[in-house]
């Protein structure tokens, strides 16, 4: 274990991390590292492993304190991919002109490591009327099941609550500063199984081909527009990922073919009026060909939003502050740990600049996590001002 | 090799046939079994190999005769399957309850059987004025490359020629006598790539997904009406045989997907009218969308018929005089190797019923060996006289 001593280097913790192989579900020695700074820095950790998954919870004053400013983050990372491809090792943490290499990188060790430090500082330096809490998660890049959930429910069970949290997730398209996400949309994949009558191609009247009602619904579907748009959220979008029949005769028709289709939704719909509506347009559909359609829909989340307000107001002047930068309230872009936590309480993400993340030679900009740590030390000193 | 007799018996002739294992492109000993009993019936034989496939010319009679009567036919069967799913062996020319059972049985070594013996017979018995040609391959199962069309070219070699040509395929889809086929429609099959750019599922702005510009070309593909039928041809029909994408990631837009689509088309287009017509309409999908197309088209066969005349009317009425049924003048199935011989002379097709052929548990009724034998006996009587 690194010697504790305030102020913690943000840098140095980052590199820390990214030297713990935790490729999601190993732990890999980053919670256990993080366990250890956070006790010697003030902080009642609670180890919440569930299902396999090593998930850690941290707390600085009181239970059911009137203030509690929570964070949230995830030390586990995604497979490396190609080694050979990466031009640094992936848990090396080497620095090279001013960028560090690593796996985590960006999504999210350094995040991780930025409100570690601000929250470890600001209670020996100013502790503050309230508490803080850090939940970190071993499992948000898998299946997310045993991760910021089982904080959560041990957390409802232990009668321990935020009032508002930050989930440190990179945020910044771009430029530093640039956006945080107040909500996200929601999630669904919807995989439908055509079923015809097999046949001779050469006389389709005695066949039905269920590719014939596939393409005529998917092409409904393509064209269809869900909305324009709402107050706080981009148009929802429809994709068709996958169409696949398999059948290697140019002189059969298949009895059967696939077909996936991914929609993100914003709070126009929830993932049961998007449901209702495919299954609808699917059964017009056998209706009308004879064709047999199954539907099978799997909603990975539902939309969200924590609308700008008192929580949003005071992170954009935050990282203006820091950064010069003043950051749109975005709800773009995929899930994460947020679609959790908004049901406990208000949720705002913001973090670095993501552009690397997942890919081969991930990597932070040094000074990038020095600024994030800044601009989280400004929300704590704000929020208990 | 089996005693030289006549008559000739078609049914053992059609069981020493089944028990050759002729699997395409292996020749098994049937071409030279025909070459014997046709040497000894009269014939004068040539082997016309060709590309490792062996095929059997025989003529009787002068060269350049003013009236050559054709057969046409082939030993060649396709593969047994599953062997453990027959009740009798495919090779063994079992009889059980007036039916043989065989691979080939009815597809079509009967076929050969029937007009090697009525041939020989009837050069044997009332020697004409003119000459018969039996024209039989080795590879009309699979890719028909070096099969009767080395044949043909053999023929406008060594100057021989048949007249008229009857093709002895199995023409009955239920009923002995019911069917002949003047014609066929034509073939071809179209590959469709459609290449877009990959992307994120959540993203789909900065993508172009190749699934929406593919379901739209094959939405108006499948509604498509070709034509109506013509004098002698139903409808031209299309289907989609396969669409593939493989994209197993519910989050990624793919980059490209591929689709099949066969064609059977009449006499209101030719190949090249409908590839011209496919290509066309790709080329606006990709104006449209931007998603680039590519296609690439096989063309089996054009489509042909011999108007029902002379040839027919006289395969017509020795149909009807041997079962009491008139056989209708068909273009309708697949393709035969009647779409070669159609360039060289008038050719009808006509045999017994296929029900069975490609199946397990292939087998024709013994009867219908002695009346397609004796059907082919008086279309040559009544050529002749």
């Amino acid at each position: 274990m690194p010697a504790f001593s305030t102020p913690v280097d943000p840098v140095a913790l980052t590199a820390d991390l990214i030297r713990c192989n935790s490729v999601t579900p190993a732990e890999g020695g980053a919670l256990v590292l993080l366990e250890d700074l956070l006790t010697k820095g003030g902080f009642v950790c609670t180890r919440v492993d569930r299902g396999g998954i090593c998930n850690l919870f941290a707390r600085w004053g009181r239970v059911g304190a009137n203030r509690t400013f929570g964070f949230n983050g995830h030390t586990d990372v995604v497979p490396v991919g190609d080694v050979a491809a990466w031009t640094h090792d992936p848990f090396g943490a080497e620095v090279v002109d001013g960028w560090m290499y690593g796996r985590g990188a960006t999504d999210m060790k350094s995040g991780v490591a930025a409100f570690a430090a601000a929250a470890i500082d600001f209670v020996q330096t100013t502790p503050p009327d309230g508490a803080v809490i850090l939940a970190i998660t071993g499992d948000e890049e898998a299946n997310a099941i045993d991760g910021t959930v089982a904080l959560l429910d041990w957390m409802a069970t232990n009668n321990e609550a935020m009032s508002v949290c930050l989930v440190g997730e990179p945020t910044c398209p771009n430029v530093m500063g640039e956006m945080m996400k107040v909500g996200r949309r929601g999630s669904l994949t919807a995989y439908f199984t055509a079923k015809g009558v097999q046949g001779h191609a050469a006389y389709p009247h005695r066949a039905n081909n269920p590719l014939n009602a596939m393409v005529a619904l998917m092409e409904r579907l393509a064209r269809h527009e869900l909305d324009k748009g709402t107050d706080h959220f981009d148009p929802s979008t429809l994709v068709i990922t996958t169409i696949d029949t398999g059948n290697p005769a140019t002189n059969v028709i298949p009895a059967q073919c696939r077909a996936t289709v991914n929609i993100r939704f914003n709070d126009a719909h929830t993932g049961a009026s998007i449901s209702d509506w495919l299954r609808a347009l699917a059964a017009e559909e056998q209706e009308k060909t004879g064709v047999g359609f199954d539907v099978k829909v799997t909603i990975s989340g539902e939309s969200f939003v924590t609308p700008p307000g008192a929580l949003s107001d005071m992170i954009a002047k935050a990282v203006q502050a820091e950064t010069g930068v003043a950051p749109v309230a975005s709800t773009s872009g995929g899930t994460s740990d947020a679609r959790f936590v908004k049901d406990h309480c208000p949720v705002v993400e913001f973090g670095l600049v993501g552009k690397t993340m997942h890919q081969v030679d991930e990597r932070v900009e040094v000074a990038q996590i020095h600024q994030l740590k800044a601009i989280y030390s400004r929300i704590l000193t704000d929020y208990f001002a």
